[in-house]
């Protein structure tokens, strides 16, 4: 159980900031989200795309953003959950909210905090689930979702899911020869049309030549099993016909998509599928929750960045007033407060 | 008198990015603003102080913080017009408004525009104003404040009030033997202790012990003329003396302080000195008449420049609705967009 001053929903650049902005406020923050790094959207849909519209920086990619971002609240190390996703909320007899988290291994943790900021984006960045017959019981075991291909896969049969650069990285990284190859390497998609970098995708042509790949056109509809052990796929092809593959893992490289998750579920006031807010603290229906960044709805919203970052700060400051309402609240700046200097490690 | 689309009053940070979102939305814009460059506060008070809150900017100066925003307006080529103050903002019969704007030289010009965002921040950057008898008639002609020291100086004998470096600097540079020398420079100011660069003061005191500038402590306390020409001014000396100094010309140098100035008298509705606004739009109480930054106040309202970013974005928008009612607003971005990014001249 972590107990903190601060828990932050996403770790997108919205999130960032407010983690930035606690700080400056001496609070100091932890951070949960879904995804294997910080950045949200700008690392998950345009990491290399410019991005030209962030005030006072005439262009920089997603990656670039967040890296500097990641740079700015440094000195207020806060402290990052990966790869957890929040499943649920609860309000406790002494006003804190107890968190509970989720990962891919499908282990948990627990915070306690004492305010929580809402900066979930669009929403959870999930993979895009596999639907076939009885393969629900294989998750974690032979059924993973865009894990990096490891040496554990190294001797088995090995089956993919997908078309897009993480299947193919899978499939040639899987079936190149040497010590971590598997024994037999299989990609399905709906289609032979596959996106990937250039370099990967002529790998993959000479590995299908060679039969080091096989490609089958086609979609999962069921698993087989026995002694609960997942043994093969059925994939119906599109002519109609239903082929039986025989498998040891069951690899999908879907792609992702945001989903608002479990957050929807806390009972939070919502319209339009987005958290209503009060735009001078950003606060929530709930006491303590704040929500900021493109998961709210307010009159005039937009879903820019340069609003999340307006929100993140309006927030911090109320979180900083919740939690010590008797300090003053006098607003410093940064370029002459000496406390400001200080919190910031540059004084 | 100029036509435009926008107008925007202040080109501090807030008023330049209210540029930059009105050139994404297809406006174009004019920007006035009382100081002679460009930057607010950002370059009057804090050029060369580090800023360390502009999101995913660790650290900046003000002059740094000025310089990118130019550079990302440059493609939209705002036109500037600097040094100059608006004095007044009339209705027009077809809901257009008139502005009129007056410069240090007196000589004033007109703006007929369709909407108007008032980025004004604390005020105009005004000098500070040298109250003495009698000085009032001979403004621009024998009385300035605040230029740099020019030929026009040459030969004759001048008086600088002040103590800060751009005094020290004006004794300076007016009393070097040269072609542009005064026939005499005198320093006035309160006390003997002056602020400015170790160079300069360093300069100052050699040419204070060559004779070349005279200094007294005093307050300038009433001007003497003849057939409507200043001759000279009376010093208060700080042990109740009266001295009379000859002078043709006295530049005064007490610095700047910000004053709200002639928009209070616009009838714009207004509370603890500041407009009060719409914050889905950003709209004043006058229909096409926006308000952002510092200058405005709304439930919540922290006077930061990354709230003045957010506050821009939304008034630019609502000015783009209000010029093109009918057109789509989807909102579009930077990243994806082929429209903006033809607009911004990277596609």
């Amino acid at each position: 159980m972590i107990e903190t001053d601060a828990l932050v929903i996403g770790a997108g650049p919205v999130g960032l900031f407010a983690v930035f902005e606690l700080g400056l406020q001496g609070v100091c923050a932890h951070v949960v989200d879904v995804l294997d790094e910080p950045g949200g959207q700008c690392i998950e849909l345009y990491p290399d795309k410019p991005i030209y519209d962030i005030p006072g920086v005439p262009r920089c990619t997603g990656r670039e953003l967040t890296h500097n971002l990641l740079k700015q609240i440094e000195p207020f190390a806060p402290v990052f959950h990966l790869g957890q996703q929040v499943e649920s909320l609860e309000h406790q007899p002494d006003g804190r909210w107890l968190l509970s988290t989720r990962n891919t291994q499908q282990t948990s943790q627990q915070f306690l905090a004492r305010s929580v900021i809402i900066a979930a984006g669009v929403g959870a960045f999930v993979p895009k689930e596999l639907k076939a017959e009885g393969l629900t019981p294989f998750l974690g075991k032979q059924l993973f979702y865009r894990v990096r291909p490891t040496e554990a896969f190294a001797g088995q049969h090995v089956l993919i899911v997908g078309g897009d650069a993480d299947a193919v990285h899978a499939a040639v990284t899987l079936a190149r020869p040497g010590d971590n190859q598997a024994r037999s390497v299989t990609l399905v998609h709906r289609r032979d049309s596959l996106q990937a970098d250039a370099a990967e995708l002529s790998e993959l042509s000479a590995l299908r030549a060679s039969g080091q790949i096989s490609f089958e056109a086609g979609q999962v509809s069921a698993a087989l099993s026995r002694d609960q052990r997942l043994t093969g796929v059925i994939i119906d092809t599109p002519d109609a016909q239903q082929l039986v593959i025989e498998i040891d893992v069951l690899l999908v490289c879907q792609g992702i998509s945001p989903k608002m998750g479990p957050i929807a579920q806390w009972g939070l006031t919502m319209q339009r599928k987005q958290l209503t807010v009060d735009t001078a603290t950003f606060a929530t229906s709930m006491p303590g929750v704040f929500a900021i960044g493109d998961v709210v709805d307010y009159p005039g919203k937009k879903k820019l960045i340069v609003s999340g970052f307006h929100e993140a700060t309006l927030a911090a400051f109320a979180v900083a007033e919740l939690l010590r309402p008797d300090a003053p609240h006098t607003l410093q700046y940064t370029t002459s407060s000496a406390l400001l200097q200080q919190r910031l490690g540059v004084l």
